[in-house]
């Protein structure tokens, strides 16, 4: 396993969305700039969401405004709808991940409408992407278990997976374990299962939330995934998942690929710094492992 | 992968002996009896260490005193030379856990000794185990990394599982991440050197202080390793990795290994009210993911 692994960098959005603490448009630039500077390629910066309703997320176009110039870097905005996807559009951001859950209870409390709904939303959603050329990915939410209807069976993701890689024009698929509840058991085979379905590369969300995360990360580049979001001091987490964690942190992942020798590009002592310092802006402490315990060997 | 996993409980030991509160004899056999409710049927109660050196650990024999009778249930001890194992021999502990360091830096500052003067111990130990009966197990210590000499190469640990299970009539070897720096990638590795050299079972002990715990286990056992030990809410913890967490939290392995639908006999439900009792007694945070964010599906 030689090839690179690419680390995706959504401090801005999925770290952010859930905290206490809201961090102005312009504040979210600078923490954007500061995680180019920790060697991540590709950021989820912001959600094109409503603001009245996210308010964490308000102001996406005044974020990307203040990144200003990012050669080599790209500028990543979550869309629910084709709403979302107009907007992301006209801000000129450089992709797209348009998020469509694997149940409809989760549709219906994340996004107000049914699985079927927003496969509507994403064709429609699609269309505007390819008429500006923005490359646009999908995220299946809650890939793994769902607060609401329990474990989701790996063939049930694979019938979504089918369906929006093969009529949308999808760059890219994303397994998000949006509560974190994966085991890698279970990471291996829905990977397996999509993987079936799909030629699309396919990327892994996963959540810390019971300490399997960075075990469903190997899971899943023992099945040939390449591509992982993760977030700086492990912030995040799920409106609807009390108690849930983060997503997999930053610098615990990129330390355990740099100890097996996987290139990816993040400096672990970047991330760490940088993870400290939005968690210092946040007030909270930083939730990785390795903000904590260091390095090895140091 | 349908064979039963083996839960070795450690609470009692490692889990106690790096607490700043220290649990008399009495509350320590009543821990025992707790952790045998929670399904347990292997137990590393006792430590046969110098009760001034290490205070919490004072009084093996009054806390095997206390168990009282444990029909079906295997109660181990931990010595660290041959004087402990003849405490040990004298005490009728059921099983003893002998402790080699991987290198000699950590065996000087653990049992101010080398590795080759360890063996020597362990020859002398080993004789003593024969004539009392007591089955005799070896964990290698730092056997993926040592605070004091880095990384410790599989080879190397390869080399010490050949000679202590060749010549002391060893009943299991274990492979301890004493300070929790252990890839899954380094434990299939390790894990597969050291089954080349040797017949006898192997075990594996993991700390969770850098959160590869879990992505350790699943390792090992795609390895054949069917043994793991762990520890309630996660206590533990090595005085020569400061900052340390502690060992896999038996909770958090457990549920794991329900939602894979591995065998293993813990209730995750009676581990979590233990846990939580002896975290209470301990004055500290129970440190398990599943004691924050609980078991999925509820």
């Amino acid at each position: 396993m030689s090839a690179p692994v690419e680390l995706i960098d959504v401090t801005p959005r999925d770290g952010l969305q859930n905290e206490a603490t809201v961090l102005s448009p312009t504040a979210r630039a600078e923490l954007v700039r500061r995680i180019i500077a920790t060697g991540a390629r590709r950021i989820e910066a912001v959600s094109f969401v409503r603001d009245d309703l996210v308010p964490a997320m308000a102001g996406a176009e005044e974020v990307l405004a203040g990144i200003g110039p990012h050669v080599g870097v790209t500028i990543a905005g979550l869309v629910l709808n084709a709403r979302g996807m107009q907007r992301a559009a006209d801000a000129g951001v450089d992709e797209v991940n348009f998020v469509i859950p694997a149940t409809d209870a989760f549709a219906q409390a994340n996004q107000n409408s049914s699985v079927a709904g927003l496969m509507t939303e994403l064709g429609a959603a699609a269309r505007v992407a390819a008429d500006a050329a923005i490359p646009l990915t999908v995220t299946i939410a809650v890939a793994f278990g769902c607060p609401f209807a329990g474990v989701v069976p790996p063939d049930a993701v694979a019938r979504i997976a089918k369906h929006v890689t093969g009529s949308f024009g999808v760059a890219e698929l994303a397994l998000a374990d949006t509560i974190g509840v994966a085991t890698p058991w279970q990471v291996r085979e829905t990977f397996h299962a999509v993987a079936a379905e799909t030629t699309v590369p396919l990327r892994a969300h996963f959540h810390d939330t019971r300490r399997t995360a960075l075990a469903n990360v190997f899971a899943a580049l023992g099945e040939g995934v390449q591509r992982f979001d993760a977030s700086l001091a492990g912030l995040g987490g799920c409106p609807f998942a009390p108690g849930a964690a983060g997503n997999v942190a930053m610098e615990d992942l990129a330390w355990m690929l740099d100890r097996a020798e996987l290139k990816h590009g993040i400096s672990v002592s970047a991330a760490l710094e940088a993870g400290r310092a939005v968690a210092a802006q946040l007030g909270v402490a930083p939730r990785s492992a390795i903000a904590g315990a260091g390095p090895f060997p140091r």
